[in-house]
């Protein structure tokens, strides 16, 4: 059961590290052969290079080497490598699916990648080649090139002993089916097959509407695909609608995950995706520029405070209102963007749809406004009411003004913004947290002081 | 190519409603039988419900009719199960798989979820009722009922009949093996089947290291579990580790978006799920809670900053600080619960690692504090310098200082609030978001003006 092996897995490191230093092989041997690939490349980070080296061969043969190192996390891996053998990383490299040797490939560095590639057999160099011409985040990039095109002559039975002779293709639930330029004409499952006459043809079993997508299309949209048509795999083809590829389910899964890891990361400000090894300067370095950012707006909201100084002066209890009517306001625009942002990445709002979305949030947000307006009004006036000099009830009427319509213009910008920056083709997740909440910060104080000023 | 059909449903919709005018029923029938279920499920809550019963025949037979109808949102579908005669709804149902079914009796209103279900034949109303038991988000609801389970002293031969007997096994890529008390006993491919020789026994062809999930197991673990071994589906067992179901991949996908969707709405207290038809009455009820907690907090910061009211009378400048100050703490916030809430979710922090998390985040609050509070010290002395009557190499310290103090409680807040939520087994994206920058604003301001008394 996975379910347990992950919370033993600090005490199964320190069994294997203790059975390391006693150099008890066949215990060692035992307990790796008994363990999940995917398990065992959990716990690899916690060992010394050269611990991982000594345990790697007792895990089992090259595939289930290379099930192991292909699960492990990047920047482990390229160390491993370093250290490894050339003919023994090779060997491990060759017994793993094309797409996760690219990955690899593509991954480590240029003297690692060029002494491993030159010890590869041409056909898995060049295959290696090929795949990193591709973006990474397209189709193109997350595609294994392994696949089963059956010719649409062939019959069933052909087609089964094809099967038959593809051992190492993973995952062949869907058999694609090529005319004789290779050209994507059809799909079948391996069932459809298994339940056909031998002597059919196999164009008269396959369906012929076969949804395909481009090698450039973008990681996002070929997600979107197979989640939305419940699909196990969607072929790729080329420019000529040549079969090139496909993209299996398990490798949308980790794009489905990464890309929500990156939206929330995005709308915070905090970077894009998670480092193998976070390191403190890491997470200063990417999350320095937007706080540079609110800095900006934070200034600029101080020069506008400032220019009312004299206001200020007068009526000094209006300060201690400035922080909930910016916060008021940056909450309500950060609730507008989640629900906006998020809508885009998932479809369920249009780009087209502009007016309808900005109306509604609008709406939402003149609600809100009033009922925390009139709220905040009247915690003002008994706040207020003591203060000498002052008309309490205009007072109170000015601070509930200011927080209504700064949470409408909060709602307003955190709709309109992600909208506009869709619209433009640019990830509407880019940082639109410390953007927009920024901007909320000095519209907020300049509607606030303006609102005074005019009133009192 | 359905990245095609997506766009054009706005002016897809619109024929279809010109032809229904028309009474054009070849050309209708000729459109929707050649356009995905999938794609016609997305179109058909342009239509009325009236309409809606005229094209559903028109897209095909029973099998297709359900296709469309289990991927149409929920609320059209209880629109359109309440005007259908009772039995063409019962026969469109029954041709749908056993867990779309289910989801459906179980969201549409008891009056017609009991009238359909006693139209139903006994099996199908007996297997929904038996898998409505079980609670929405664990295996058991989400599973599907219909597997293959092969005896484990079949041949190959004979697993073959028993695959090309079951037709109605959704996705029949694995198979699994139980012995004579339905216990789960191993797991074989369609594709290891095939390649076997008819004569061998099942018992010697399947892996016996078969994963599974018991009934109640958290759909986010069934999610966790099938993403990380890449499985394409995972077996149900109940307590007696009999076969009772399998969650298939296309089911996880959906659980891997809408977790993130919650989280990311969690975070920014925006409810939990998109609504089928989101209305602004709706949106004002998920939002108010939280802007509510917001506000509570502004107002305790109001009431800090008037406990304050002779100094800021005596330094009036320090007012235009505030926003920047509590909106940089609040900004550092969000990084740190943005990267804490969703490392926590994709298992990349371990909740055991508290204080290596803690610390991590606090050092680079640190770090962030010390730069970004230099920095405001710096514009601080600038805005100061002019002011009468302050000491501004003075001021400017206070001001720099506030700002990297509170910049660092708010890195350790972030960081805190969900690693205790974990720990007490609360979801920790459960509206962080608005606790913690209000938490942050009442800290922020508190912190300002003491470090002022303090030192001037």
């Amino acid at each position: 059961m996975p379910a347990e092996a992950q919370p033993q897995s600090y005490r199964f490191a320190d069994t294997l590290k203790r059975l390391l230093r006693r150099n008890a092989g066949p215990a060692i041997r035992k307990i790796l052969r008994r363990t999940h690939p995917v398990d065992l490349a959990h716990v690899m980070g916690r060992f010394l290079i050269q611990e991982q080296l000594k345990l790697l061969p007792n895990v089992g043969d090259d595939e289930r080497q290379a099930e192991v190192v292909a699960s492990m996390a990047m920047t482990d891996v390229e160390a491993l490598l370093h250290e490894m053998p050339t003919e023994r990383a090779v060997a491990v490299l060759s017994a793993m699916s094309a797409d996760d040797r690219t990955d690899i490939m593509g991954a480590v560095d240029e003297e690692l990648a060029g002494r491993l590639l030159s010890a590869m057999p041409d056909a898995e160099s060049h295959e290696v080649a090929e795949l990193l011409r591709y973006d990474e985040a397209t189709a193109g990039g997350i595609m294994s090139p392994e696949f089963i095109a059956i010719p649409q002559d062939t019959t069933a039975a052909e087609a089964i002993a094809m099967v038959q002779d593809s051992a190492d293709v993973e995952m062949a639930f869907y058999l694609y089916v090529v005319n004789e330029h290779g050209v994507l004409s059809g799909v079948l499952s391996l069932r459809q097959l298994v339940i056909s006459r031998p002597a059919k043809a196999i164009s008269e079993v396959m369906d012929p509407h076969v949804l395909s997508v481009r090698t450039d299309e973008d990681q996002e949209e070929v997600a979107r695909i197979v989640s939305r048509y419940d699909l196990l795999a969607v072929p790729v083809v080329d420019d000529t609608n040549k079969l090139v590829g496909v993209v299996t389910v398990d490798d949308v899964l980790d794009v489905v995950r990464e890309e929500a890891t990156e939206d929330i990361l995005k709308m915070a400000g905090a970077g894009e995706q998670f480092e193998d090894r976070p390191t403190v300067l890491g997470s200063l370095w990417r999350r320095a520029p937007w706080l540079a950012v609110a800095w900006v707006g934070g200034i600029a909201a101080s020069f506008v405070i400032g220019r009312f100084e004299g206001t200020l002066q007068k009526y000094v209890v209006l300060a201690a209102f400035i922080p909930i009517i910016v916060g008021m306001a940056g909450n309500v625009g950060t609730q507008t963007l989640a629900v906006v942002v998020r809508g885009l990445a998932t479809r369920r709002i249009d780009v087209k749809q502009f007016w309808k979305v900005v109306g509604r949030e609008m709406a939402v947000g003149v609600l809100l406004g009033l009922a925390f307006g009139a709220a905040l009004g009247g915690m003002g006036f008994v706040e207020v009411r003591s203060e000498p000099g002052v008309n309490a009830l205009m007072m109170a009427g000015v601070i509930g003004a200011a927080a209504a319509i700064s949470m409408v213009i909060a709602a307003t910008m955190g709709s309109v913004m992600p909208l506009i920056l869709a619209r433009l083709r640019v990830d509407p997740a880019v940082a639109t947290g410390p953007f927009v909440t920024t901007a909320i910060d000095v519209v907020g104080v300049a509607v606030y002081f303006n609102i005074v000023v005019f009133f009192l």
